[in-house]
């Protein structure tokens, strides 16, 4: 299975008062790093939305454990894995790296959405194509 | 000419490891009292949209003067007030006190939109009707 | 035991494209609701600080359901109360309505943190201190 | 004189629902990129609280204006430059680009801060070392 890694600077603004990283900011990381992830296996926006019919990846659940804090000037590895597929939706699994110690590992459950087709204000849930997941093989 | 007052609580997530805001914060508070202060002239944004056709005030310019630094806990006042209504733009001045001292001072410049008559997924500068600037005498 | 509930305005810069709230947002709410539950309940910062020499509450783990979306001008209400107390941890629970409806439901948890005794640079865990819990009764 | 340039994806969750870039995010890059613009010269964070016993560059004034917008996807080059050295003051200037058009324009005055000599909590105003302007030559 295709995994995505890229490294994330951490910059004076994502700091608090602690010297160390704020924790909802390895929530914006994860959030990045699953689009990017996406776009790696060739699934960006617009292939999504054209080709899927796909209006997005709505979270349902995030969840993280900060295993080891990271501060300013520190460059981390941000790992971001496929956990499982389900029908309409799927697990993002995000490992976060500083100096090859595992700093802060989580999950994000993301639905796949699809216009509603009663009401285009609307979203619903669909079933994941099977050329999604084979993209991530 | 009204003008418009409320208090923000500098959270720990604010502020920086030199225990200070961190400047994008302020722009944040600026930008969030401008549409209250909007609001507290019965210009809310359905308000704005229906009866008016504004699609927004996208920024053009935005200034600030750091005078004292603010910390976690503190609470500080913004207040803001319309600096000079041209044809298209206005200007919005800002200034954050904390303890009674003048903390922060700004301005932001921004145009009245509306949807472009010959292409919707763009905007055009409007005149700013007569109404809107009796709103806020 | 007591809980605590304050209420929080969705503004424009909190939300995205989607129109809603990006979701690490409601981490920020929630570290900023677990210092002002503490304070509510007469432990500011330096009291804790002062009288029980802690210097924080560095967060190992956080979780969030997401069960429906909040918009821009949306005023939700966030209400934390203690989820458990460990002998060096404690959860906080926090849940968000949106117009009486559960919007949101997550859990922080977080470490009692003191001066390491070989390393004032340095945390470690501590015991957390009876008078501490029954603040919260 | 030496400038620097680097590029910064624009993420889903640095944009707003009119689906630009939310305006004080601008600034969050002004401020990363004169770091890393110090950085880039060899004057990092170490070298500068070692050798010249700086303890940081507080703003004390940032104006931007916004000339088109930046979209999710977007990748800007922020070009910094210095544009003014004076005694105890220096103006960085910062230029975004998007698809070789000029998106954003902007400065920030920094103080060359030092610590207080009567009381190390505060900070004071110190000459910019010769040196210093140098190495930006």
């Amino acid at each position: 299975m295709k995994s995505y890694r890229h490294s994330v600077v951490v910059h004076w603004g994502d700091t608090d008062p602690a010297k160390i990283v704020f924790y909802p900011n390895y929530f914006v990381w994860f959030d990045e790093s699953t689009r990017m992830y996406f776009e790696s296996v060739g699934l960006n926006w617009d292939t999504l939305m054209e080709r899927y019919n796909a209006v997005g990846f709505p979270i349902v659940d995030a969840h993280a454990r900060f295993l080891l804090p990271s501060m300013f000037r520190d460059e981390i590895i941000v790992e971001s894995s496929i956990g499982k597929w389900n029908e309409k939706t799927f697990v993002v699994n995000h490992v976060i790296y500083n100096k090859d110690k595992k700093s802060v590992e989580g999950e994000e459950t993301r639905v796949w959405a699809m216009p509603h087709p009663d009401d285009p204000t609307r979203l619903k849930a669909g079933v994941i194509p099977e050329e999604i997941r084979k993209a991530f093989e």
